[in-house]
C-alpha cells in the first residue's frame, strides 16, 4: 500500500503540536509537547523528535507518511518553503521546507500558522458551507487569516490580515512595532496583562494584586470570579475586539469571523464583552446591524487544534502533487 | 460591420458622465452633463438623452453600440442588474440593468461606481502591471474598490471596501450611519466642511469666515492660500487619510492605493498632508516602512474619469458575451 498518512505540525513559541491523519482526515495520532522548537540549528531535530514520538504513540512509522505540513508563527514564503522572519522563534530566512523535505524525503508545505488555520477551517467546513471567513487569532500577537471566494488570501507580500498593527486608538499605548494604539498593543494577551499591571501600579483595588506579575489568563480568571478591575479590563478589551471584527467585516465583507488563539481559551468571560460591543454597534447603526448578523462571530472551542489541522490541510494539498513536488504556493 | 462601440455611463448625484470608445478603448466621444439623474421613473430617459447627445456630438448613433456599462453610487446586484439601494439618488430595488437593456436592446452591466472604477484602473493598467490595487474614493462619501489577485473583490454581500464606516476615532464626530468617528464622518468632503463650520462657530479666525456656508473646496482653496485654520483642517484630514491607507494596506496587503473622488481634485494641498502622515507612520515603525513603500499612494489626475472608464470596462466585459447575455457577475 502506498503511504497515505498526512502529518501537520503546528510550531508555537513554547509548544509543538503534531496531528497525524489518514487521507480522509480521520485522526490517527496527536500530541502536543510543551517545548520550544529551538534555533535554526535545532528546529529540524526537534520537529523530527516530536513527530516520531507521535507516530510511535499510535504504532505508526514515518514510512507511512505521504506529506508534511508545517504552520509557523511568522512570515513565510510558501513558494521557496522558507521562513522569512519569525521574531518569536529567532528565525530569519530559514529554508524550513527544503530542510524538512530532505530529512523526511517527503513533500512539505509550510505556511504562516494563522493563515494555515484559516485555510484549514474553510477546507474542513468547520463552520459549514460558505466560501469566506476571517480567522482572528488573539494571543501573544494578533493577526487574521482570510479566506475570500473560497481561497486563502495571502496578499501581495503574504501579509494580508496583519491587522494587529492597525491603529485603533491614536492616543493609545505604545506598541513594540513603533506605532501607538495598535490593536495588538491594546487587546493581545501581553497587552491585557500590561494594562492590568498599570492599573495595579496606579493603586486599583483588585484580587490581582496578590499574583503579580499578572498574565491575561489571571485577568480573565479574576473577571470570571467577579473582580471589578478584571471585569473592566475584559469589558474594554471586548469593545476593542468588537471594533476589530467590525473593521474586518467592513473591509472584506466576510460572513463569518472565527476567534481563536491563546486569549480566547478564557471562553465566555472573553466572548461576552465582545458580543456586547457588537450589540452596541448594531444598536447605533442600521448598516452595522446588516453587516453584523447575530451569528457573525464564532469562538473556536478549546482544543480545536486549528493550527495543527491547518497544517494537515497543507500536507494534503502537497500530497496530491506527489513526492516530486515538495511545496506549493497554491491555496489549500 | 457589426456594432463595436462601448458606452460607459457614470451616474453621479448631480452629474452624468458618458464615455464612448471603440473595442480597443480608443475614445470616440465623451460628455459630462451637470444634471441629476432623477427618480426611478426619469432615470432611463435622462441616461438615454445624455447618451444620445454624446453620440451625436461625434456623429455616431446607437446602432453602433455593442454594449453599455453603468456605474452607480450605491449598492448593486450585478447578477440581477438591479440597484439595491442608492440613498443619494433615492433609488431602492431599481432594475436598472433590465430597463436599460430593454430600452437600448443591448447587453448591459451595472456595478457600484467605485468598484467599477477600481476594476477599470486595473483592467486598463493605469498604474502599470500588478494584480492588486485599492481605489479609495473620497468625496461626499468614502469607500474603496479593491482588486485582489487580478479580480475585483466584491465580498459576500457586495460590500467589501466600505471602509467609510470603519470607526477610526471612537470619540469622534457623529456619523449619519449612527456610529461615532467613522472615517467618513471625519474625512469626507461634507465632514471637512462641517469641521470648518464648527471651528468658525467657535470663533476661529480665518478667511473662510467670509464665505459661509463653507465647502470642502473652499477649505482646500483657503489652505492653498495659506489660511491657518484651513491648513490645520487639511493637515488633520491628511493624517486620518494616511491612517486609512495604512489600514487598507494592512488588511489587504495591496501594493498600490489610488486616491480619487471629488475632494482629491484639490491636488497637492490635499495630498501633501497625507504624504506627511504616511511619513510619520514610516518614521515610527519598521513594519510601516516595509508595507508603505514610497510609491504606495497615487493621486488620480483631475479629469481621469475613472468612473466613466470603469463603466466602459463593464461594457467591454458584457460585449464579449454577446446580445443574448444582458449582464454578468463575472469580474471585469
Amino acid at each position: 500500500m502506498s503511504p497515505d498518512l498526512l502529518a501537520g505540525v503546528d510550531v508555537g513559541g513554547s509548544k509543538i503540536a503534531v496531528l497525524v491523519t489518514d487521507g480522509d482526515l480521520t485522526v490517527c495520532a496527536r500530541q502536543a509537547v510543551e517545548t520550544g522548537v529551538g534555533g535554526p540549528d535545532e528546529a529540524i531535530d526537534r520537529i523530527e523528535a516530536v513527530l516520531e514520538t507521535t507516530l510511535a504513540s499510535a504504532g505508526l512509522n514515518r514510512a507511512e507518511l505521504a506529506a508534511l505540513g508545517v504552520g509557523v508563527p511568522g512570515r513565510v514564503d510558501p513558494e521557496a518553503g522558507s521562513v522569512t522572519l519569525a521574531v518569536n522563534l529567532g528565525w530569519h530566512d530559514l529554508p524550513l521546507g527544503p530542510l524538512l523535505a530532505d530529512r523526511f524525503g517527503l513533500p512539505v508545505r509550510i505556511e504562516n500558522d494563522v493563515r494555515a488555520a484559516a485555510a484549514g477551517l474553510h477546507d474542513r467546513r468547520v463552520l459549514g458551507d460558505g466560501d469566506d471567513l476571517a480567522y482572528l487569532s488573539i494571543g501573544t500577537g494578533i493577526s487574521a487569516g482570510v479566506v475570500l471566494d473560497g481561497r486563502l488570501h495571502r496578499g501581495a507580500r503574504g501579509m494580508a490580515g496583519e491587522i494587529g498593527h492597525v491603529v485603533i486608538d491614536a492616543d493609545g499605548p505604545a506598541c513594540p512595532c513603533g506605532l501607538r494604539g495598535c490593536f495588538e498593543a491594546i487587546a493581545s494577551g501581553p497587552a491585557v496583562a500590561r494594562r492590568a499591571e498599570a492599573a495595579l501600579d496606579g493603586g486599583a483595588a483588585s484580587s490581582l494584586a496578590a499574583q503579580r506579575p499578572v498574565t491575561a489568563v489571571d485577568v480573565y480568571r479574576a473577571a470570571a470570579a467577579g473582580d471589578p478591575l478584571a471585569l473592566e479590563l475584559a469589558e474594554s478589551t471586548g469593545r476593542h475586539v468588537a471594533r476589530a471584527v467590525h473593521e474586518l467585516v467592513m473591509a472584506y465583507d466576510v460572513r463569518r469571523v472565527v476567534l481563536g488563539g491563546g486569549v480566547t481559551n478564557a471562553g465566555e468571560v472573553f466572548l461576552a464583552p465582545i458580543l456586547r460591543g457588537l450589540d452596541g454597534l448594531r444598536g447605533a447603526s442600521e448598516l452595522a446591524r446588516e453587516v453584523l448578523p447575530p451569528d457573525i462571530v464564532h469562538l473556536l472551542p478549546v482544543g480545536s487544534d486549528a493550527g495543527a489541522w491547518g497544517a494537515v490541510v497543507l500536507a494534503r494539498s502537497v500530497a496530491a502533487a506527489g513526492p516530486g513536488r515538495r511545496w506549493s504556493h497554491e491555496s489549500a
